[in-house]
């Protein structure tokens, strides 16, 4: 028997270590995976219906003077952590006026939306708590599952049965029901009301991440548990971001004086993190103040939805059914999803592109957001160039 | 035998969910762990020795000007994540000259430092990967390890000999060192040169977190891997945030390109979070500008910090022999802590408290951070108000 010559188990040139990120990469762009980062100039020509700037407020004089002017009063950074030297008294303001807009006892402000769930999920769960969480929540909301030291269980889409199943069947004393308010890929909304009568009949306190809906949905904008009469509810705790409908950065989380306590008290993501810098909290208070005044926006943003969504369809394409302010165009496959973007961009139209495994059905789809400011004749531009541009399947 | 009643398992009225809290803190409250938010003004007339605000910059009209105008132009927010809308041509500028002034290939920036080791730790490592992690490092790696799906083995404290005993233990192919680079709450620097040349001979990467070195250690502030001659180095990733030397908001990861891309492909808290907001990366970039035009502001945040230890350990407290830009001064115990820290604030100067279990080694202290702007009319006033009001043991 001839024996094996001697492999060095270790590589041998320092930068060997990394080598295996090569194989990755490869791998990746074989399977048509790969992701490449690409800049935008400020003065862009292009027709944005890809980002999340729901209300059109990003751009607005109002907000970026108020992000202008917070960063010269309050300086680059918020210089600490939260409990440190990183409350201003524009967060507390910030957070006062986010509480009374979506009628919650106080709320509390994160340097991000994915801060904000790591710490509502962390924080108000614990060995005895059995999370049952829709299957198709974010990304921020399965790390803060897996953060968790409880029990996941991955309930059925969008299925209040499911949860309620779950629910009855568990061995914990405690449990969160935790579910998107609406699900970022295709807009449509959870059956949060149902959610929530499943939650309060077994005992369980119910999370949601009402990132697409704060703006959207509900009376002003208000969100979505208003939309359904779960305002201020004492067993509810919302999350949501500053980065969408409000046009600035950050994260949010809404409940009663308890919960928020205990997030301040408790959570790592809140306690270990720097504050929010000021100017992004100038923007998103400038931002909820114009909200107020025009109202009118929510459902502007709404209706570019459903308009955009029934031209589409008009037009031979399979749209979603909106329930907010994202319609989805479903594609033939992976590679043509990819095209038909890229088409879209050539074409001055920016979209959105889903495949798999960043969409858990399995279908590839493009993403469009309706922001509330754009005009009939943009939503008509949008959809000549997405119907021109269609890769044959 | 008498039956037991009837009890029911469950809550009755919905905001009962979360009783629990209340207890909870009840429990915080009688261990003298009670945390509270407390605001600042825009005008403070306290001096502060509690922010991480080492080189003095997040006031500085250049950085504060440079957030406003990025405000102006680019907008509150980034409008989306960034691979699809978040990624400025202002992003780019910013990783570049990041990139070269730390020395290495590539930057990739964060909305948090949070964020930014979230992303390093979960991408950079598998099932085959064993993490060897300082036992003192910070909660973001703690968490990343946690979200990882690799085994974690706390190493003893600044221990290169620990490390080599783990890596060359493994049974797993791949492994990953993980320490901080300076220690937040002593100020104490790593061993980053024997981390390296422990993982290097045992085959293993090194990720280090240079939050509290980058404009601080280093040639011009360059950071700690620049101190040691490890600039570039193909085996090294390290961290950083913009929030604390570059007065600013966010988090960054430098190092080779194929890690900048694999991150930028894979990294869940890169792919799924809105990109930083435009005034934050202005902010950054003016501050990075500003340190590369003055150089000194590096040396003189650790000469603030050996004057001010010195000053301290003459007056008679226990202060840390400081490698970078943070003192500690200990404390009797932790309501002996808060105690001081109360006292300090009565008396005009802010200063940061570390209690258990936020402090690793159970030793409750001050905090001090030494501001490369404070003069020293300021240092000494900071070390007469530490003595004067010094809690009795």
């Amino acid at each position: 028997m001839i024996p094996a010559p001697e492999v060095s188990a270790r590589p041998t040139a320092p930068g060997a270590v990394f080598d295996w990120l090569d194989e990755a990469a490869e791998l990746r762009a074989r399977a048509g995976l790969t992701r490449t980062l690409r800049s935008r100039p400020a003065e862009d020509p292009v027709l944005d219906l890809a980002s999340n700037d729901y209300l059109g407020l990003t751009h607005h004089p109002v907000v970026t003077g108020a992000a202008a002017e917070a960063a010269r009063r309050w300086g680059g950074g918020s210089t600490g952590s939260r409990l440190v030297t990183g409350t201003t008294a524009l967060h507390t303001e910030l957070e006062a006026e986010l509480a009374d807009f979506y009628g919650v006892e106080a709320a509390l402000v994160f340097s991000s939306g994915y801060a904000a769930n790591l710490a509502a999920l962390t924080a108000l769960t614990d060995p005895d708590t059995l999370i049952v969480s829709d299957a198709y929540n974010h990304a921020s909301l399965i790390d803060g599952c897996r953060l968790s030291r409880s029990r996941v269980h991955r309930a059925a889409h969008a299925s209040p049965e499911a949860v309620a199943t779950a629910l009855a069947e568990r061995a914990q004393p405690r449990a969160l029901v935790v579910s998107d308010t609406v699900f970022s890929v295709d807009g449509n909304a959870a059956p949060i009301a149902g959610l929530s009568a499943a939650a309060r009949a077994h005992g369980a306190a119910l999370l949601v991440d009402d990132a697409h809906g704060l703006g959207v949905l509900g009376p002003g904008g208000r969100g979505a548990p208003a939309a359904v009469g779960l305002t201020g509810a004492p067993d509810v705790v919302a999350t949501a971001t500053l980065s969408k409908s409000l046009g600035s950065q950050g994260g949010v989380v809404f409940g009663p004086q308890r919960v928020i306590r205990h997030l301040v008290e408790t959570a790592r993501t809140f306690i270990f993190d720097t504050g929010l810098a000021p100017a992004a909290v100038g923007a998103a208070l400038g931002a909820l103040r114009l909200l107020r005044a025009e109202p009118q926006r929510a459902e502007r943003a709404r209706e570019v939805a459903r308009t955009l969504a029934a031209e589409l369809t008009t037009a031979g394409l399979r749209a979603s059914d909106p329930d907010a302010a994202v319609v989805s165009v479903r594609a033939a496959g992976p590679e043509q999803a990819v095209a038909w973007r890229d088409a879209c961009r050539d074409a001055g139209l920016a979209v959105g592109c889903f495949r798999p495994p960043s969409v858990p059905d399995g279908y590839s789809r493009l993403r469009l957001t309706a922001r509330a400011d754009l005009t009939q004749q943009q939503i008509t531009q949008a959809v000549r160039t997405l119907v021109r541009t269609r890769p044959q399947a």
